[in-house]
C-alpha cells in the first residue's frame, strides 16, 4: 500500500527502505533535501512539503507515518497534518512521544474523525535488517487497516523459538508487533521498554566496572585479577543466564576496544527513561533500579554535582576534613585512605 | 577421560550425564543413595564414599569435580579430598564458592602439590541440553589437562553468530568457557555474572510491575490501560533492544500464568549477589543497581521491616499521622490519599 | 490584624490559635461545625460559609488563609474565593499544594488583581508550641502586607544559636520564615524540604533496622549483639554528628515502645516526596536517596509487588528454584540458606 | 585518674585536653614530636615511646587510650600494648576500628587477662567544646572502672531537653555515653552511626542540589527560581521538621560561600560507611539509602566510571548514538536534548 513518511533521519529513512523492499510505495519528506533526494533515487516519491505529501497520497484513507524527534517538531507536524487530512485518514506517530501527548492528540484529531495511531518502534540502526519491534496504540480499525505496513516492518517469526505453551495470544506478537491498547498504549509500552533497557544496560555496566577494577592497587595482591573483558563478554553469550542482544553489542564493542578508551563516558538520556519513573511514581510502584540507571546518566554529564560540594562542606564543618582534589586521569582512583584504614 | 563427580543434585547429576554422553567416564558419589543408583543405571560408576571415588579413579593425575552447595559442605569435602589425593591430582570446585575461599584453599592444597581449579558454572536446569557456560580459575596446566571435560560440558559454537571483529581472543570463549585467571578468578567472574543477573531480573521485574499497575484505579480514567503482559513479553522477544534469554523465560511464565498468581513473591538470594556488592565496595565502584536488586529480595522475605516501623513512629511523632493497616489482598494498593491530594 | 482561616483541621485550628494568642483576629470556617464552634469558644469569629468569611472581613485588603488538603478541595476553594474577593485582596494557600498549581492559580487570580501567596508551612502538631517554619512565594507587596501574620506564626529567634558569619541575609530567615521568590517558590522550597525529610527519615530507619537485626540467629554467635535501641537513640542526641529533631522524636518513640510493636510498618506518602523526584528529573539532578526513601514507602503498603513475582517466575524458569512461602510473623526472617551458603 | 593517650592528632590531642580540664592526668605519646611537646606545655606528661607510656602509668590497673587511624597502625599498637601491659590493665581503642577486629583483639588480649574496650567516639573538631558522644563495648568491670574518663569526655546533660517518658534506661545515655554491649558493640554502634550520617548528609545534599538547579535554563521560564540557599538553610533551622546539627553546619557553610565554589566536590569515605553496608547485607536488611550515599562518594572521586563507558558503547551499538563530550565547566549541564524532546 501507499504511505507517507515524514522525517528521514536514521529511523525514518530505513523504515521507508524496509517498506519499499516489501513493495509498499512511500511518499517521503524531510526538511533536509539530501535524504529525500537519496530516497528518491532508491524508489520513493519525494515530496517538497507536508502539503505535497498529502496531495501525493492517492488511495483513501490516506496514511502518514511521522518519524521525528518527540516534542515540539512532532507536535507541530501532527497539528499541521490534522489540518491537511480528511475524515478517515490516519496519522501514525512512530517516534518516541510521551503517551499523554498521544492521548491528547488523539482526542483532538478525533474531533475531525482523523485517526491517530501511536507506534513505539524499537530496533535502532539494526531495524532495517532485523526488522522493527512495534508496540501500537489507537483505534482498532486504523491499526487493522495498516496491518500490511506493520507486517512489513516487523521482523516476522524468523528462527526465534516459539514460547512454550503459547497458543491463544495475539498472533501478531510472534511476528514482532502488537496492538497494545487505546491511544497512548503503544508509546506507553515502548516507554517502559526503554525504561527496562536503561536498567539492563546499567546492570551490565556495573558488572563490567567491577570486573575492570579487580586489578586495583588498593586490593591485596593475591586478590587482584587482570581480567580479559572481551573474552568474558564472549563467554557469557554462550549458555549463560545473562545472554542477550545488549550483551552481544557489548562483546562487539569490547572486542574492538577492550578498555573502551574511545568513549568519554558522557551518557545522554532521551525522555522515556524519565517518563518511566514518573509513571512508576504515579502508580506507586517501587522502581529503584530504573531510577538509579537514569540518575547514573544525569551524573555522567557533570564534572561534579552541587550535592557533592554540600557533602564536602559538611565534612569540613564537623571533622575539619579537607578533601583531595580532582583525579587528573579518567581512571578510577578508589580511596586509598579508606582501603588502608579498612586494614586491607 | 575419567573424572569423579561429588554431589548429584540438580547440577551434579546433569553434569555427569552430559559428560557421559560425550564418552567420558564418571565415578559418582552423593550422600543420598538414590541419585547415585540412578546414575549407575545410566552408566556411571557409583562409589559409596569419597575414599571409594578416589580409589576408583585409575588414570593419574586424578580429577574430582565437586558440585555441592557453597559453604561448609564444600569446604569439608575439599579438605578431605586434600587428604585422599596425591601430588598432581586436581580438585575442581564447580559450585558457587566465594572466590576468597578458593584463593585460600588453592594455597593450602598447593602445599601438597594438589591442584585446585575453581569453575563457575552457569546454565541451571537447562545446562544439560544447552550446555554450561564456564568461568575457570586456577593453574594453567590443570585447566589445560581438563580441557576435554570443559569442552564436553560447554555449549560449543552452536548457531550463535560470531561477534564481529573477534579474531585473537581465547578461542575457548566462543565455545562457552574461559580460563579467567589464577585461583579465584573463575568464581569471581561467575559471581559478577550472578550479580548482573540480579540486576537484569530486577529491571525486567520493575518494568512489568509498571505495566501491570497501569490499570490502577488511582489513575485518571483515560490514562489507564489493561495491558496484555504475555503479548508484550512476546513482542519484545522479537527485534527489540531488550530481547534476552531471561525475557524468553519471562514470556514463558506469563504465557502460562498471566498474573503470576502461582507465585508468592518471596524471593531467595544466594550468596553471589551479596559478594558482588562487597567486591564493588572493596573496589570503590558504584553499584546502585546491583545493590537495589539485592535489597528487593531481602525486602520480599519480610512482612514489614523494622525500618518501616521507625518511619511510622516518626510520622506519628511530628505529624500525628496514624498509618493505615495492612493490605488484606496481595494486590498493590497505591496510596489513594496521595493520589487524590496530588489532584490527579 | 484580621484574617480569614479556611480549614480547621490539625494545622488550621492551631494556626488560628497561635494567631489569636498574638492578638490577631481570626474569622474561621470549616465544613464541619464542631471545630468552628470550638474555635469560637476560644475567641474566633466563626463563619457559616466562605461567603460569610469574606463578608466578615472588615479591613481591606482582605486576607484569607486556606489550610486544606492539597488537591481538589484547595483548588475549588481558591477558585470560589477568586469570585468572592476584590482587587487587592490576598489569598494564602498554606497547605501543601503542588507549586505548578500555584503558578497557574496566581496567574488566574492576577487577572482580577487578586494576590495569591503560597506558603509552605512546616511544624506539624508541634507548631502551635514551637512555631511554624514558613517558606513563602508570591508578590512582594502581599508578602510584606502579611508580615505581622507570618511573624506571629513563626518561632522567632528563640535560643537557637546564630549561624556564624550570618549578617546580610534576609533577617526574617532567623525568625523562621522567608520570602523565597515569586509564585510557587514557597511551595517548591517546602516540597524539597519534605523530600529531604523522607531521605533523613529513611537514613535513620535503615540504621535502626541494622542495629535491630544485629541479634539475628543467622549471624555467628560472637558477632550477635542484643542492642538497646532506646539508649542508643538517646546517646546519639548528645554530642553526636547525627543529632536532630527527627532523632529526638525517634528516641521518644523507642522509649515508649522499644520494638515499635504498636506500629504496623505501613507508611503513607503525601505528594511532596513524589513531586520532589519529578523536579529532580526535570532538572537532571541525581536523587538516588530521595527516590529510595519514597519507594520504601510504596513497598511498605503492599503484601508483595508484582515485580517480586516476576523474579520468582524467572528463578523457577532458569534454575528450577521453588521459593519459600510467606513469613507468618512480622519479624524479619533473613535468608538462612544464603547465610549458611556463605559459610557464615 | 591517670590515663595514657596514644595518638595526638585532631582527636587524640583534644581528648587529652578535655580530660586534663577535668583534672585527669594524661601520659601522652605520638610518633611526631611536635604535638606531644605542645601537650606537655599544656600539662600532660609526654612520653617518648609506648614503653615509656606504660612505665609512666603509676596506678594499677593501667589504662591506655589508643586514638589512631583504624587499620594497621592501631592493630600494631594494640599488639605491642598487649606485650607491655599486665593482667587487669585496660586498652581502649577510641578510633574507628572495624568491630570484628575488636572481637578478635579482645579475645587475644583476654588470654593474658588484659581487658580491651572499644569506644566509638563522635564529635569531630567540635568535641573538645561540645563533648564527645561515646558508644562503648567490652567487659563491664573495665567500662565501669573507666567511668570517670568517659564522664569527663561526654557532653553531660547540658540543656538538651529530656526525652519524654525516659526513666529506666541507662542513665549514662543522657550524659552522652553508653555501654552498648560486649566487645565490638561499641564500634558497631558507632559504625551504624556513621552509616546514618552518610545517609543524612546525602539527603540534604540532594535537596540542595534540586534547589540549586531550579534556575536551570532547561526549565520553562515561569518555572525557574533563583533561590537563596543560605536563607533557605537558615529558615529550616527554625521550627522545621528537618532541623539538625548537620543542617546548622550546612547553613554556616552556605553563609560563607553560597555556591560552595571553594569545594571541588571530591568526597572521601572512611570505612564505616562501607562496613555498614556489609553489616546490612549479612543481616539481610535492605539499606538502599545508606548504599546510595556511599556510592555517591565513590562516584565523586572519578572523572568517569568504566560503567558509563559501557553505556555509551551499547548506545553506539544499537542506536548509532554519538555522545557529547565532557562538560568544560563544573556546572551541571542537564541534557538539553532530553528536555526539549520532552516538550517542556
Amino acid at each position: 500500500m501507499q504511505i507517507g513518511v515524514i522525517g528521514l533521519g536514521r529511523m525514518g529513512g530505513n523504515i521507508s527502505r524496509r517498506l519499499m523492499k516489501a513493495e509498499h510505495s512511500c511518499v517521503v519528506f524531510d526538511v533536509n533535501v539530501k535524504p529525500r533526494e537519496q530516497l528518491a533515487k532508491e524508489g520513493a516519491a519525494a515530496a517538497g512539503s507536508l502539503e505535497d505529501v498529502v496531495r501525493a497520497l492517492e488511495s483513501k484513507p490516506r496514511a502518514v507515518w511521522v518519524m521525528l524527534p518527540a516534542g515540539r517538531i512532532t507536535e507541530e507536524t501532527v497539528e499541521r497534518l490534522g489540518k491537511l487530512l480528511e475524515p478517515g485518514d490516519i496519522v501514525v506517530d512512530g517516534g518516541n512521544s510521551f503517551y499523554k501527548d498521544d492521548i491528547r492528540r488523539a482526542k483532538k484529531l478525533a474531533e475531525k474523525r482523523i485517526r491517530y495511531v501511536d507506534c513505539g518502534t524499537s530496533g535502532g540502526v539494526w531495524g532495517i535488517e532485523r526488522g522493527y519491534c512495534m508496540m501500537i496504540g489507537g483505534p482498532k480499525d486504523a491499526v487493522d487497516h495498516l496491518d500490511p505496513i506493520f507486517a512489513a516492518l516487523a521482523p516476522g517469526r524468523g528462527d526465534i523459538p516459539r514460547t512454550p505453551g503459547r497458543s491463544n495470544g495475539d498472533a501478531r506478537a510472534e511476528r514482532g508487533y502488537i496492538h497494545a491498547g487505546p491511544s497512548g498504549a503503544g508509546h506507553f509500552v515502548k516507554m517502559v521498554h526503554n525504561g527496562i533497557e536503561y536498567g539492563l544496560m546499567q546492570a551490565y555496566a556495573e558488572g563490567f566496572d567491577i570486573l575492570r577494577n579487580k586489578d586495583s592497587k588498593d586490593l591485596p595482591e593475591d586478590e587482584r585479577f587482570a581480567l580479559n573483558l572481551p573474552d568474558i563478554a564472549e563467554v557469557w553469550r554462550r549458555g549463560s543466564v545473562i545472554s542477550s542482544w545488549l550483551l552481544d553489542l557489548t562483546a562487539a564493542a569490547l572486542t574492538k576496544d577492550p578498555l573502551l578508551k574511545s568513549f568519554s563516558g558522557y551518557v545522554q538520556d532521551s525522555g522515556e527513561g524519565r517518563w518511566t519513573i514518573e509513571a512508576a511514581i504515579e502508580e506507586a510502584v517501587p522502581a529503584d533500579v530504573l531510577s538509579s540507571a537514569l540518575y547514573t546518566r544525569f551524573r555522567s554529564r557533570q564534572g561534579h554535582t552541587f550535592a557533592e560540594k554540600v557533602l564536602s562542606a559538611m565534612r569540613l564543618g564537623f571533622g575539619g576534613h579537607i578533601e583531595g582534589s580532582e583525579p587528573i586521569d579518567p581512571e578510577p582512583a578508589p580511596a586509598r585512605a579508606a582501603a588502608e584504614k579498612a586494614g586491607r
